[in-house]
């Protein structure tokens, strides 16, 4: 039987050595049985404006979530108190399309805890600008975090570096091999 | 013929206007003669602890983008230089679906423009923890944007108030309606 194939998503991608982190995670795949698709190895050819790299890119992405088997993803904060708008949007498509989907965040506590803010006159905890922090003890936007807990596909482990640590991923990959062995 | 139904994602949900803001969006929709789904709508009942709350919610928004014919996003920048994930996750998840989707930006720059950052030794602008700043010219991360750019469905405007604003929702009501009539 051919390994399952992994779609990876995170924003290390942004990183300085997200090529020498994506062989790291391709090897952790590989000694589970799986095969992982890092985007670091989207190219785009003959894209000659900023803007159609950026289109193919997006087009090699989405038909990598098409042809991956599962999806894992580094949900840690990035720039502010949430995740990656990107990881985000290709969580909601891997799940939409019906596949498994598991992920991490790399920051241990619940984004209530993350975010400064006070409860306010209609006893709604809210930031600075007046907006509702989700108080329901998960790690970020419910949308996010909701459906995966209640599957156990959501891990959150503390590590130095959100973006470089591997525990939350290593963890996802496990549960992610124990979905297929048990399928 | 039944109107069409549009679910309008967004962090707007978060002010403590929003049931207000709400009635305005559904008002516009249904002048348009669509049938508007804004989740403040969404309700739990009988749900007893904040974590059956979210799961309730959860599966309350993916019922309803199932339900709607198309998608109407609120992309400007929340708590952050980037778009709330929860609705990112939630344009992506309409995506995968098939189904139109529309976005806008409150805030008309580019994302390069909106963040600190330097040339790196490898010419790449990066940001202060070293993370590679998208050059694309897109408003925000490209899973976000290019694909909807391409497709003249991404509307960017600028608004002094980036949730209450109108602007890019308005814009984006009437690209649906011309694309549901020239359907």
């Amino acid at each position: 039987m051919t390994a399952k194939t992994l779609y990876l998503g995170g924003p290390e991608v942004f990183l300085p050595d997200a090529p020498e982190i994506g062989r790291r995670r391709l090897a952790a795949c590989a000694a589970a049985d799986f095969r992982g698709l890092f985007p670091f190895d989207v190219e785009a050819p003959g894209a000659p404006t900023p803007r159609e790299t950026a289109r193919a890119i997006f087009a090699a992405n989405c038909a990598a979530m098409h042809e991956a088997d599962a999806g894992l993803f580094n949900l840690s904060p990035f720039r502010g108190p949430h995740a990656d708008p990107g990881t985000a949007f290709e969580l909601g498509f891997m799940l939409a399309l019906g596949k498994p989907v598991f992920a991490y965040s790399h920051r241990a506590g619940a984004l209530v805890a993350r975010l400064d803010g006070a409860a306010a006159a209609d006893g709604v905890r809210r930031d600075a600008s007046g907006c509702a922090i989700e108080n329901f003890g998960l790690a970020d936007n419910l949308m996010l975090c909701a459906g995966l807990e209640a599957q156990g596909r959501f891990v959150a482990v503390e590590e130095a570096d959100p973006l470089r640590g591997a525990g939350g991923f290593l963890a996802c990959l496990a549960l992610a091999r124990r979905h297929f062995d048990a399928a």
